[in-house]
């Protein structure tokens, strides 16, 4: 918050603008604490990956659309007031379409319309199994389309968009889409779609687009696309120092994810070179391990720290508050990444011990950086209060839907 | 937890032993949020140092009670049932002895018994100003003690041990604290004293301590005291291969405080390599940037998991739970370090969303790595139910006394 009008003082608390979600994968709300045992000596996002798998397996409209209000109220909850649904989970179990084939976007449309959330739904183009081209494997046959189905599913779906619903267009990854599909679906979708891709998660990926394509996967996507403020790199986590400069030449937002990077063991994003070259960001919830925007920018911060053995990584002469440079940064970044150009409002609670004595210039380091504690306390999208006093308007009615839900996925 | 009966269901939800708090500075919960701020281009803990200084030259034995109380409290309802609390803030702002000399560590033990959380109060022996033996800097000067000075008060302390109070004995660092002044304490004190020193957090320790006594700090205490299991050492981020048999050999505890480690940027505790050789250890909130077992336990695991870039480092075999791996650490020394034998109970709240469709070998999993909500749901210490529903007892007398100290301290 390089403008510190952005912390105001109202009658009921400090307001600040809402935070922007830009990559969540709803469905993974189910699995948060079930992936926590060692399965192998190994473990690494490659297990983890086939735990999740197992679970996708389950889902139909109906669970999805239970587990994602609840993931939806848990976000207004923490301050979240939009989200960018990575949403590849599109065909039945089988891998045959539902009916309508857009059954599964449609469940997240309805959640995010019954929570109050805006929602830019991000269908995935998902085909191959890895750089070489093989098919899908049998748990990931109900991701996958062909450029034409993909189209016509953006397509039904741009027609639903509303004043809390964009649509968007997703890249699984690069080991995922051919090149000649990217550019298909690049000349199909309009000039103003927002483009959001997975992007050197770990390092497994790193080295295998070396080797089918010739260059790292960052610098895959500068010399072969027109990187811009449309696109969004998820992750982004191992770069070179070309990559950085290139990335934050671009204008694109990297969205990152600590609390799931951590999880994963993807490794640390190099955030104080990229912000030095002036590089834009926003922070997601991803696999929902956390649903807190407080986590992902602290442990962003600390990650730095840790590493580098200082403090106050991410502050300089100009915003010395390391708090108010990140929510700055984050809000700076959300109108390219979510196509909406309206901030929405949260209310932080003053009275809370947390916010004892505070005053307008340390609001946003004592929300990022002390405590544990919910200090929401009401939350507007779109003009409407969703939450107040720290409770969604819904949070019982959708708790006890996600309690059914849980009950039949993990049967 | 390698017994899984530690975790089990009652009629109020899913019971789990009380955390033990190993390492506590409570005064300065009241700067919490407030050195986020980039005061110098290379802002460190020692940059820091000299803010907490600041703070800690204003607070009065009632001051002291005020925000002790408001932290033993919040600590209750994050599940922490014990707090070591090592406590240097003895004399008047002017260095002079207050009326009674133990006024500041009486308003410790007021606040402990108020709020209702065992206490292991460690007056600290904090002599000099760094390893050449220079005297105290004016902003230090409260802190310090002789030796028989020292030992008056850590008698006149141990007179008033009960039920919830125990005194054990802390030297500061080894910059802090000669040689032979160590060693007189340790004559004097009884036999089963607890004894609690900093140590190895920051490179810049470890590099004098080699110029000043020869060796590493860790390495120093092995070659001159008799470490054992009476003894915790706080920090010990910075350890060679020797050091780590070294402790695990000698069945001393490890005070680890992941989230202050974290913002002051010391570094990471070489857990793995810890944990094969069979060391013993717990955690410590410290300055009380977070008050969570939680985010301890989560991002302890999660600190290595970024650097090593695999997944479920603490676990094996034989508990593939990570969490239960974790907890069952912390629960196996908190005797040798607190003093306690006692093993108070903590209820999670099993209607939680968070803990929808939990058995009890996955309710630990869940707790440390799902989500950002407090599921504490009751806590009895002593026998005494002190926080109900997530609430403490007191909840609202403490924190209106608390926002009427920060006034005082932020004037």
């Amino acid at each position: 918050m390089s403008n510190p009008s952005l912390v105001s003082r109202d009658s009921r608390g400090w307001s600040l603008p809402g935070i922007a979600n830009l990559h969540s994968h709803a469905f993974q709300r189910a699995m948060a604490g079930l992936a926590e045992r060692q399965t192998d000596p190994n473990d690494s996002f490659w297990t983890w990956r086939e735990t999740m798998y197992a679970m996708a397996g389950r889902f139909t409209p109906e669970l999805l659309h239970a587990v994602a209000s609840q993931l939806y109220a848990e976000m207004l909850e923490a301050g979240y007031t939009s989200v960018c649904e990575f949403h590849y989970l599109h065909h039945a179990p089988d891998g045959n379409a539902c009916t309508p084939p857009s059954a599964m976007s449609d469940a997240l449309i309805a959640a995010a319309r019954d929570t109050g959330i805006r929602l830019t739904l991000l269908p995935v183009l998902y085909m191959t199994g890895g750089f070489d081209g093989r098919p899908l494997s049998e748990r990931q046959r109900r991701f996958g389309h062909g450029v034409e189905a993909y189209l016509r599913l953006f397509e039904a779906l741009r027609a639903k968009e509303g004043e809390t619903l964009r649509i968007g267009c997703a890249f699984h990854s690069l080991r995922a889409v051919p090149p000649e599909a990217m550019r298909a679906v690049l000349a199909a979708v309009p000039a103003d779609t927002r483009l959001h891709i997975h992007v050197a998660e770990q390092m497994a990926e790193v080295r295998e687009c070396m080797e089918a394509r010739g260059a790292r996967p960052v610098q895959w996507l500068l010399d072969n696309t027109d990187l811009d403020p449309r696109w969004t790199l998820v992750h982004a986590t191992h770069l070179d120092d070309a990559e950085v400069r290139g990335i934050a030449r671009s204008g694109a937002t990297v969205a990152l994810c600590p609390t799931t990077e951590a999880n994963l063991g993807d490794g640390l994003f190099p955030l104080r070179t990229y912000l030095a070259a002036g590089g834009r960001w926003g922070i997601g919830s991803d696999s929902h391990v956390s649903v807190s925007p407080v986590e992902e920018l602290r442990w962003l911060e600390y990650g730095q720290r840790l590493v580098q053995q200082r403090r106050n990584v991410a502050a300089s002469v100009a915003v010395p508050s390391v708090a108010a440079t990140l929510l700055g940064d984050v809000h700076a970044s959300a109108a390219d990444s979510t196509g909406f150009n309206e901030v929405d409002t949260i209310v932080l609670d003053a009275d809370h011990p947390l916010l004892a004595g505070a005053i307008a210039a340390d609001v946003a380091d004592r929300w990022v950086f002390a405590g544990n504690r919910p200090l929401v306390r009401d939350v507007e999208v779109a003009g409407v209060r969703v939450v107040e006093d720290g409770h969604h308007r819904d949070r019982e009615a959708i708790a006890s839907r996600y309690r059914e839900a849980m009950k039949i996925l993990l049967a």
